[in-house]
Formats: C-alpha cells, sequence, structure tokens
C-alpha cells in the first residue's frame, strides 16, 4: 500500500424526494445568484426542472439558466458558461443532470476565476487551480460519479481532443441523488452508465501496487453489485431499491476512496475517449468495446490479478493452475454482461473501421508520452487493442 | 435503503513518516495555540512525542500539554482540559494516541465552546452542540475509528455512567495514520482494537432495514480483512502491509459510510460499556464476550443475515436448510478467532460473576428506554445476555 492523502467534503444527500429542497442547500452554502446549467432538456420534461426552479424561488434565489450540455460535453458551451458567471457575477453553479453536465459545471467553475484561457488546464497537468465557484449538483444518471469526484472531461469541438482535469477545488458542496430521478432513463442510458461505473472499478483494480487487500475487496464488493443490478434494471426500471444500489455504487465508485494506497490503470478510458471524441460514440458503449480488448492485451502483466477477479467476483472455479482458461472464461463473461445489457462490445457494431486507428492512437498520447499503469502503452500498443476490439 | 446524507470532512493522511509533519498540518488549519492531548506516556517510550513536539516547534506553533489520559478516557480529565482551553485561549487541541485520546479530545472540544457542564451533553441527547474547537489527531492504534468518526465515549467516574455523543462538529480536521507506530503495541492491545473494528462492522451489518446489497458487501469486505489479517500481526507485528490493512479498515469502519441508508443495532456496545464503566475491562475485550452471547440471543428476529454473513465471511459451506447449524458454526468460528488472538470470550475468564448483572442492565437502559434495534432489548433480555456470556 502506498502512502495516500483522502479527503472528500462532498455532502451526498441521497433518498426520495431531495431534489424539492434544493434551493436550500443552495442557500446553505452561501449561494445568491445562481448558474442553473443544465443538459438538452430532458429535465424539463420530467417536472425536475420545475421542482429545482421553484425550490430556488422559494429560498429567495436569483438565477441564470445556461442548458445545452451535450453527452461528452464541449468547450464552447464552457467558455459561455464563464463568460456569464463573470458577466452576471454568478456566486454558486447548479448542476442539474448527468455527468455531462457536472464536468461542465466544474470546468466553469475554474474558468469563472482565472483570467487564463480554461483549455489551458486541461492541456497542461502542472497548472494550478486556486478558486472555483462553488457548485451544488442534482444527479440525474449514475455513471460518472463526478457528483462527488476531482475530475473533469471536456471536449474541444475545434481540434477533437477530449482532456481530464483533476482538482479537490471543485468537488460539488453537496449532491442530491434521488434514485427514482433515473426511473425514466432509457434502458441503453442505464446500461452505459453501469458501464462506465464498472470501468471506474476496474482502472482501480488493476494497479501493480502490491499489499492492496482492503481496497481490492472494496473494489470486488462495489464489482458485485453493479454487476448483479445492472441487468436487473431492464425488467425493472421504476424499482427503487435496484437503482438505490446501482446510484451509491457509481459515486463510491470514484469518489477517490477506493484509489487510497494504490495507482490506477486509466488506459481503456483514455482509448476509449478517443473513440467518443471522433466517432461522438457513448463513453459507457466505447468502454464496453475497449475493456475487453485491453484485458486481453495486458492480462500476462500480473495474471494473479485477474484470477483472483474470476474468482471472487465472477465466481469462475475452475482448477487454479488453469490460468488462461480462468481468464479467458472471465473476459468472456464480461462480454456476455455487456451484451445482455445491450452493450456493443465490438467496433464493427457501432460501425467503425481501422481508418482512424493511427490517429487516435497518436492523440491519445499527446501530452502524456504513454497510457495506463498496469501495463504502460505505447502507440502501437493502442493500435493493437483498437484492432482486437474490431 | 433508507434516505441518508454522507458527509466526512476528515482528511486522512495515511503513511510512514507523516507524524514529522504534523506542525505542518496544525499550521493548515490554522492553529496557533496548541492543547497536546495524550495518554499515558507511552509516546514518550516510542519517541512520538519528541516528534510532535519538534514538528510543533519548527511550524511555531505554542503548545500546552494535557496527558495522562486512560482507557475508558474520564470525565474529569475532560473538565480539566476543558479549563485550559478557555483559561489559555487554545485554538486547536492535537491528540496524540488512541481512540480513548481522541474521544477525550473531542469532548473538551465541545465543553471549551460551552458555559454550560460537558456531562449534560452525554446525559441529554437533544443538545445540539454549535461550535466545537478544532482537533487533529495521530493514531497509534486501530480500534475505535474515532480518528474521523462523529463519536466520542466518556466515563463519568462519579457515578460510572459510560455514554456517547455523536455530531459531526468535532469530526477532525486531520488525522495521520501511520500504520509504523502501531507496530510496538503489545499483542493484547493489537487484539482488543481488532475486535473493536470488527464489533463496529457487525454493529451496523446487523439491520432490519432491507435492500442494503451494496453496504452489506463492502462490510463484508471490511470484515474479511480483519478476520484474515488480525491474526497474522501475531508472527509479523512489525509487517507494514498487515499493520496499513487492519489500520484503514478501522478507520473505514466508523467513519460513516459503511452505516449509509441503514440503522445501525448497537447493543453488543452498549451491553458491554456498562461492563468496562464497572470493571474497567479493555472495551475490545468485553466485547469478544458479549458479542457471542448476542448473537445466540438475537440471531431468530433474522437467520437470513446471519447465513449471509456466514456463507460469505465465515466459509461455511453447509446446506442451505441447516440455518441453525449454520449459524452455531459461524458462532463457534467467530468465538475461536476471538481465542487465537488471545481474547476472552466469556465472563468467568475475566473473573467477572453474575452479581451486577441486574444493575448494569438497568444502567445500560437509563435515558434510552431499550437498546438495539435488530432486536430491541429490555432489562431482562440484557440480563440473559449476561448469562449467556458466562
Amino acid at each position: 500500500m502506498l502512502n495516500f492523502q483522502f479527503y472528500n467534503p462532498a455532502k451526498i444527500i441521497f433518498g426520495r424526494g431531495e431534489e424539492n429542497n434544493v434551493g436550500k442547500y443552495v442557500a446553505e452554502y452561501g449561494g445568491k445568484k445562481v448558474l442553473l446549467h443544465y443538459g438538452g432538456g430532458s429535465i424539463k420534461k420530467t417536472g425536475l426542472y420545475d421542482k429545482a426552479v421553484k425550490s430556488l424561488k422559494e429560498n429567495n434565489i436569483e438565477f441564470v439558466e445556461l442548458g445545452g450540455v451535450c453527452p461528452n460535453p464541449v468547450l464552447s458551451l464552457v467558455r459561455k458558461g464563464i463568460e456569464i458567471c463573470k458577466s452576471e457575477n454568478i456566486d454558486f453553479i447548479l448542476a442539474v443532470g448527468g455527468g455531462s453536465v457536472i464536468d461542465s459545471a466544474k470546468a466553469i467553475s475554474v474558468g469563472a476565476k482565472t483570467e487564463e484561457d480554461i483549455w489551458e488546464y486541461f492541456m497542461d497537468k502542472k497548472k494550478v487551480i486556486y478558486e472555483t465557484i462553488p457548485i451544488g449538483t442534482v444527479l440525474t444518471i449514475a455513471a460518472t460519479g463526478s457528483e462527488s469526484s476531482t475530475s473533469t472531461v471536456v471536449t474541444n469541438e475545434e481540434n477533437l481532443f477530449k482532456r481530464s482535469i483533476s482538482s479537490s477545488k471543485y468537488i460539488p458542496k453537496f449532491s442530491i441523488l434521488n434514485p427514482e430521478l433515473t426511473f425514466t432513463l432509457p434502458a441503453y442510458q442505464t446500461a452505459c452508465g453501469c458501464s462506465d461505473i464498472l470501468s471506474h472499478l476496474f482502472e482501480r483494480y488493476f494497479t501493480l501496487v502490491e499489499n492492496v487487500d482492503f481496497t481490492d475487496r472494496l473494489l470486488e464488493a462495489a464489482m458485485k453489485t453493479i454487476i448483479i443490478n445492472a441487468p436487473l434494471t431492464k425488467e425493472n426500471p421504476y424499482n427503487y431499491d435496484i437503482r438505490a444500489e446501482i446510484m451509491w455504487v457509481g459515486t463510491l465508485a470514484h469518489n477517490g476512496l477506493l484509489n487510497t494506497g494504490r495507482i490506477g490503470d486509466w488506459a481503456s478510458h483514455h482509448i476509449e475517449h478517443e473513440l467518443s471524441a471522433l466517432y461522438n460514440l457513448t463513453h459507457g458503449a466505447g468502454l464496453s468495446i475497449i475493456t475487453p480488448a485491453w484485458m486481453k492485451y495486458v492480462y500476462k502483466e500480473n495474471t494473479d490479478k485477474f484470477i483472483q477477479l474470476a474468482h471472487r467476483v465472477f465466481d469462475i472455479d475452475f482448477a487454479y493452475n488453469e490460468k488462461e482458461l480462468i481468464i479467458k472464461e472471465m473476459i468472456k463473461k464480461l462480454e456476455n454482461w455487456y451484451k445482455s445489457l445491450g452493450l456493443p462490445t465490438t467496433l464493427r457494431e457501432v460501425g467503425i473501421d481501422d481508418s482512424h486507428f493511427s490517429e487516435m492512437a497518436e492523440k491519445c498520447l499527446v501530452a502524456r508520452g504513454l497510457t495506463g499503469n498496469f501495463k504502460k502503452l505505447n502507440q502501437e500498443d493502442i493500435c493493437n487493442i483498437y484492432k482486437l476490439a474490431l
């Protein structure tokens, strides 16, 4: 186990009906003039928008709206949000939506407190964030964990670079998690969210750091919960308990706790980001394609780790000396799990061929050198993984 | 799963050598004049005291000392600490030691900011804590989880009432956890700490709240880690990795996370508190006696919960329809685990007979009515559990 610091001051407000109190929580954190940030308008159809607006008004909180965040949130809208925050003297950002809305809000919260261009923070990891506008969230999908994480991912539409920043400065002050708000999600969106959550757990699990038994077991507990509950949503989309299990895993999968004392891998995420930036694929669907390919390519780095996962999480009980067999069976089970959720497991299924593999692999490494920690991957490795994913 | 709020802003600083930076962290949280609070002097023998003092001086932090905290910390010393804080204008409390020292510091932090007598807060759960002096800790034993918990337990020596308060107001600003600091603990102390940690997990696990699969699994992960690692310390007291696993479980067992959406039981803790208050028994040793007796008395309330635990954590693989057999085997395995650590599992072993059972049971219920949530226990029930523990 490595030395670590763990600090996550987000207040999680979990349960039925809490979105009706959002104005009260904004007021508790001193919000007087709010940027109300949201996506493509589904919150207007579901009535969530009206509830949030009502609660803000009841608490005498002024607000300016900025909707239109799309999946894979884009830099231009972030820049627009920054302008509004500056010109309107916004003192709190309320993000109502999924991970894209929250990520966009985080980038705005940084940009609004600096004279520099926000994109510089995404391309230069050494830049220090000193100040941000406080954020609160009402979450509408269990997926990215952005509701209490240190990360934000934004795509620059001009050059299709998709990049992330990490900072504790914009961890939301509060996040309202009501599983009921996820009842009406299309099954495919639910599946993509679960795929992203499982990937956040895999990225942390596959480490070469030794003696991390406790966090291994916590990760396994979280994986089991997602693997069991995700398929149950198909027949039971309005089941509160199933949605609640998934939602709470989603948050803890990415709040920093399950990475304590470890170094995560993150190659699958980076390799996928190039796909979703270029083809505007949903991140979770990109991950269901890339993750099995990544596993097939890297498992020899530490077969014991894969075998432990196969035994403990995927209940594969083959003889212990059949290492290859165990690992292949596990990857097959994982692919079948994705398929059962209606997710793709090959690039062909989503109409992607090999014409941009080199370009994506090159872009993936810009400002990084190599990607991944379980196995350090160069451009050729990344191309090989794309090929395995065909 | 029940609605819940989770908020824990303690910064955990985990790893080798961090105690040498304690002054820097105190300064970061604005500490200028510190109450340096510690126990019976073991930190002087181990050199930890000198390190802390050196680091405080290097950071130009004034300090006033108050040592002498004993296991089962007492009200009189808390009152003394409160007087010092008031007369010396203390602005930060640094607790260097185990759970008793931290609990004592928490009580002082409350009392120093009120004109009321601190004991009133322990006897009247309705009293609201508005302000406290900030606390930091350097932990020397994995046990109570007080380093990031909302609870403090203090004994009033005048009437031997042992009572707790719960508040987020005195969650430590930072806690330094260096597993090396636990290398020199006597084996019995290590064992008592592990017993306390396991009990914190049991108290949360045994709930009648349904649909808590994820937190069940997280609790099971933590239990497994303690059950496997605690016995390993006997032969390997200086093994960093084993100590680190235990220390991190100890903190997460009691920081609120593993109780999210659930209602814990806490009867074993309450019943044990009467033992350790009257006989000055170490809390963890009292728990290794009371816990199996409590299990034998209550398991019929929800046999499925016990069977799940037996299968998933204690690896008992009997036929599923042999419920009684499975549960009894599990309790036997638990008793053997305690014994393997050198802990008592009967009252007779520690020289306690039935002469004060009624008195303790009565006292346990003062200002409570009943105790426990998995099964609500009255005075007769508590006496029966003491009898089962003989």
